[in-house]
């Protein structure tokens, strides 16, 4: 039988950063197709292309039985009037949960349901979020300073972002007179 | 189909309070049979019985796909030259991991694999400890201040306390000429 040795990570709690770990950095050119703003973004990429997030993954097999985590940094920004987001998920086995423990930084979680429902819970220091299983999930930075979360996940849950990309999520997150906002998205596409 | 609503816990990153939450407390009294000095033990008990730890469990299915998860608080402390300790589990389903995520205070986790191997990783605020399948696992404070972490687990992963409690763990850790220091646990009973 095969043991794995146990190990640290050593998450920063105010910076997330998270070590030793497999940092993915996004920057707007690549996940400017989430955005409803086109031209917004297409301006922010020729003036920088700022970064949006990163996720700093611990090593872990993918694999029943195992936890997959990663620490997630949105920073702050807009893309025109929505916030900086990530990509969203769903998880390939459909019937997986996952968690999001925010450690800094203030955020909207927007989920929605294999049928159609969505909900939106806050983030803010202390708030752990229970993602349950058959809802994809994004998150978004409403506020000044960079939103930071730990993920915990079966490590064999699957990522599927191609679902997202193509149907969006039923709602954007907005800035709007200094309030954020949901408001329908126009592109979103229900499950079929 | 039914999808359980996502909800949100608030977790106290200081004292590590959890709401909503249900509340399991350990006093000497409830832990006395995993101490090396029955004497100390008692004495404690008769002077008090002094809150040992504390977890805090959010709610959730014990389910395939689900992530139980709880924080737990170890109270600075030693019966004896022993430090104040969990009472320490491995899962019924031995396939499944838990990261012990420290948020506040300075602790040891103790490890058995169920070939009989020990590990001990140092815990600290910003550790993520991944306990990976097959290891049994226990905590001790070995500060002065309260020991703060939150677990998450396979919530279909079950908890022994059972076995635990008759074979004890390879190894005690004590405080010696103020030194943490691991010693050999004369009633370890090895698996057979």
């Amino acid at each position: 039988m095969h043991i794995m040795e146990p190990f640290n990570v050593v998450i920063d709690l105010k910076s997330g950063e998270l070590s030793p770990g497999k940092r993915v950095l996004r920057r707007v050119s690549d996940v400017k197709a989430l955005f409803f703003d086109q031209e917004a973004a297409e301006k922010l990429i020729q003036s920088g292309d700022p970064l949006v997030y990163e996720v700093i993954y611990a090593d872990i097999p993918e694999e029943e039985g195992h936890l997959g985590n990663c620490t997630t940094i949105i920073y702050p920004g807009k893309v025109g009037e929505e916030f900086f987001l990530t990509k969203g998920h769903r998880h390939e086995k459909l019937g997986t949960a996952e968690i999001y423990f925010c450690l800094q930084g203030k955020g909207k979680l927007l989920m929605e349901s294999v049928e159609g429902d969505w909900r939106i819970l806050d983030m803010f220091p202390g708030s752990a979020s229970y993602i349950p299983p058959y809802w994809s999930h994004r998150t978004m930075n409403v506020g000044k300073e960079p939103l930071v979360f730990y993920c915990i996940f079966p490590a064999d849950a699957g990522h599927d972002y191609a679902t997202i990309e193509k149907k969006g999520f039923p709602k954007l997150v907005v800035e709007r007179n200094g309030e954020v906002v949901f408001i329908d998205n126009p592109n979103w596409k229900k499950d079929v």
